[in-house]
């Protein structure tokens, strides 16, 4: 309560009210926005009732039936081409919309959406922006549930573009039709083979949902994704959010049951009230990671300039999102560390945190991350003291971080994971770091971490450090999904945000 | 003054002295530690003459012309086998020694140091610890420079060890020998072939010189250097210090003038004051950046344990860095981040940056890195404005960060270079952030940066955003000496740190 309270009022400071009770319902379950709240107001005690706004359903974006593209193109280098070439993969019906043309890449094109004989589900928009308009009402009258507007040239152009806009949404609420845009790069949807973007990339599939407000910075992540073998169950690219916005985004992914964690990349969330009473609904139970820009006067200027969007306050969006258990990133490199953990080894049981490497000067740095990112560096029970006392050669560290030296082979690793799976009520997380010694097969040490992982109920992490000697022992890892990082502090600073994110679970110092 | 003073203090908080003066001397120049110093102590303002310490010469580690391995061996497995079998490749004389073989290798091996009928500058030793202060002994009264003791069994094991190594300590003073190690993973001079570790990599030549405390932690970057394309001028692994240490190492790479920046991984500097006194000497001539564990109590446990020393205070020892100018980093990514900006480009001129880019989510995320790590983002000057204005498609930010758009092709890029070098006295720092889109080329691009670099003498940085599809082009950079950051935060990171190392020499705000 005073969590929601706080995070409410800092959010927006200017506002009146100062405390709403929270009703964490589905938003916009069957269409209305049904919000039952007493919002108390500075003025006095006065409680007053929101007025419901109705709203049309948010559409299942994830599972269109059929698609049409309005604007379909046979002329390579157009949007219109790239993004009916993409989407030929996708299993569904797929129905190229173009006056002028007869066929696209051996597909007959219909003159006008009326044309098409079936019910269209989703319709993806390329056309030149003063015609989108009429477009979306025939769609709406169509029946059509949703629009991807890929369409550039509305509010962040100026004044004119913000008037079309308007006129945009309006026919939409007309009919009832949402839309995904204007001003966007479209969305994926890998385990449907779905690609309704002008990209070049189509992603792997996986578990991590990405919602951005930059079409480039899904264009570049998407690039390096493939390399990296990170997969998604969506990636929405959310341009001017006209009519959706990161809310109604939120809410399609907390749905779906193949995303495990989501990213959001921000420069500006419209309703952040409402985006913050509902992520607050999903802390403890699916990751939310959230890269805000804008912590700058220019870098808010830039948002500005770039999709004529007003940003709030950099710090009152981080303390908001820290209250309600969305997990801050500060680059994309990190809000991916932070992913990848969470869609491997989603929450663990505490904090309750047990070193286990070859390399004594590594655990030195593992203290400190753990220290610094807030893992609690248990102390070793006798019993396990004992037991590691018997296995390892005298100079082992007799304390964690267990260095179990650097003569270790995985033979040895594998009889010390023995000693934690038999005591595993003594710790929840267990970070395995080496350094790429002669005498350590890391395939070998591979499997035994898959092992200590089937056999505990807790997080196991990867630190196999190196270069390409460790490349076949960290995807072993990845398919069993278990997560690897090449440093050490990005290791720790990963499970330090999960283990913060969700601290009002309960966790206790020791 | 103020500077030193605060260091030397601040790193020494119960040392009674509180003042001292700087002559920025050589050190152990002609053998003798000749620091003409007064010092002022805190009972008084009584100056006081500190006596002379006499010590043998630092050794030119970096460029022994005769080497000999006592305890070589022709059994695979053994350490001296793998540190003789790396040393094959050495150009200058190469010595075997070991009473019981024969040859190893194909090269006579020589019972004694004694039988070896030439002068040698330095010996390997990988024999037990038992025996190596009588090989030290014999080794120096040979006229031997330095020895590099790999074996291990020292100060690290406890009491007894301590003894040993305070006799090894002893024998080489009586003779004049130095020491690197013992306890350690040896030495690698890639420029001379000159691998005299155990180690199973040799990495590539370049122009970071590294010295660690950890062994293992140099097997690990050495590891991942080769992949990433890092080379290396030295690789100095200190073992216990015992004779000598960072300062004697840092003096080495100060002088040696194929290094252009150095990184430090420490637990423990013995001589902290002349350490930051010497460093300070480099400030703004050659970066030097340090990676300091400990931070943690259980980390200053764990290194305790790890090389038998004694840690200061995390935050003293950031802090005399930072006043000296040498920059703190904090993981190895980081450090690796900063030396690859600081070999590459130098110290820039100022700190007056323009961010180019075509993508307006990173141009947001650039400017507030900007702010973050201390790069001046400058507004554009009249002259620069209306020539970009001119150049440029309306939707151009009109301000600096410079989004030329998505739709940028190389061209686009090459044009506003042409207008950022004829006004290059505009600027100190041009960061270039591309997304992978499909008009450009990045190879074309990288061209473009090449010549942007090498007509001004401004420091040029490339984030050539993506994966695989940006490699070839980030490969061309490398080549023409433009470092590229995967991840803009680490790009700013790194050239925020470079220009705090070197504040006092008067950047001023705009």
């Amino acid at each position: 309560m005073t969590l929601l309270h706080k995070a409410g009022t800092m959010f927006f400071e200017n506002d009146e009210i100062i405390e709403f009770d929270i009703n964490p319902v589905i938003l916009y379950e069957k269409g209305a926005f049904a919000v039952d709240a007493r919002i108390y107001v500075k003025s006095g005690e006065t409680s007053v009732a929101k007025p419901p706004v109705i709203l049309p359903p948010v559409p299942d974006i994830l599972h269109p039936k059929s698609i049409a593209v309005v604007g379909a193109s046979k002329t390579p280098g157009k949007v219109g081409y790239a993004v009916f070439r993409n989407l030929l993969n996708f299993k569904g019906k797929l129905y190229p919309v173009n006056p002028q043309a007869e066929d696209i890449l051996g597909i007959p094109v219909y003159k006008t959406l009326s044309d098409i004989p079936e019910p269209v589900e989703m319709v993806v928009v390329a056309i030149p922006a003063p015609k989108v308009p009429e477009i979306i009402h025939e769609a709406g009258k169509l029946g059509a549930k949703v629009a991807v507007i890929l369409t550039a040239g509305f509010r962040e152009t100026g004044e004119e573009g913000r008037k079309l806009e308007d006129e945009l949404l309006r026919v939409a609420r007309e009919t009832g039709i949402r839309i995904v845009g204007p001003n966007c790069l479209g969305i994926i949807i890998p385990p449907l083979e779905l690609n309704a973007t002008f990209d070049v990339q189509s992603p792997l599939s996986g578990q991590i949902g990405f919602i951005s407000q930059s079409g480039a910075i899904i264009t570049t992540v998407l690039d390096w994704s493939i390399s990296r073998r990170i997969g998604f169950s969506s990636v929405i690219s959310v341009g001017n959010q006209s009519d959706m916005g990161f809310i109604e985004y939120l809410q399609v992914l907390d749905q779906d049951p193949t995303t495990y964690a989501i990213i959001l990349y921000v420069e500006e969330i419209r309703d952040g009230r409402n985006f913050i009473k509902y992520a607050s609904t999903m802390r403890g139970r699916k990751p939310i990671i959230a890269l805000k820009s804008g912590s700058s006067e220019r870098g808010q200027e830039a948002a500005s300039s770039h999709t004529g969007s007003l940003a709030g306050s950099f710090e009152t969006y981080i303390a908001a999102f820290r209250q309600a258990g969305v997990i801050p990133a500060f680059s994309l490199n990190e809000a991916f560390d932070i992913a990848r953990l969470a869609v491997s080894e989603g929450y663990p049981r505490g904090k309750r945190t047990i070193i286990l490497t070859n390399a004594g000067g590594f655990g030195v740095l593992a203290a400190d991350y753990a220290e610094k990112f807030g893992l609690d560096m248990i102390n070793l029970p006798d019993g396990v003291y004992e037991e590691l006392n018997r296995l390892l050669p005298d100079l082992w560290s007799h304390k964690n971080p267990v260095d179990l030296l650097g003569d270790s082979n995985a033979a040895r690793f594998a009889r010390v994971f023995d000693i934690m799976i038999k005591f595993q009520n003594f710790w929840d997380i267990a970070i395995v770091i080496t350094a790429p010694v002669a005498m350590m097969d890391p395939k070998n040490l591979a499997h035994e971490m898959i092992r200590l992982s089937r056999f505990t109920r807790s997080m196991v992490v990867g630190c196999l450090l190196g270069g390409d000697s460790m490349k076949a022992a960290i995807d072993m890892l990845g398919e069993a999904h278990i997560p690897n990082y090449q440093d050490l502090q990005d290791a720790f600073r990963a499970v330090g945000s999960i283990i913060s994110s969700c601290v009002v679970n309960g966790y206790e110092e020791e």
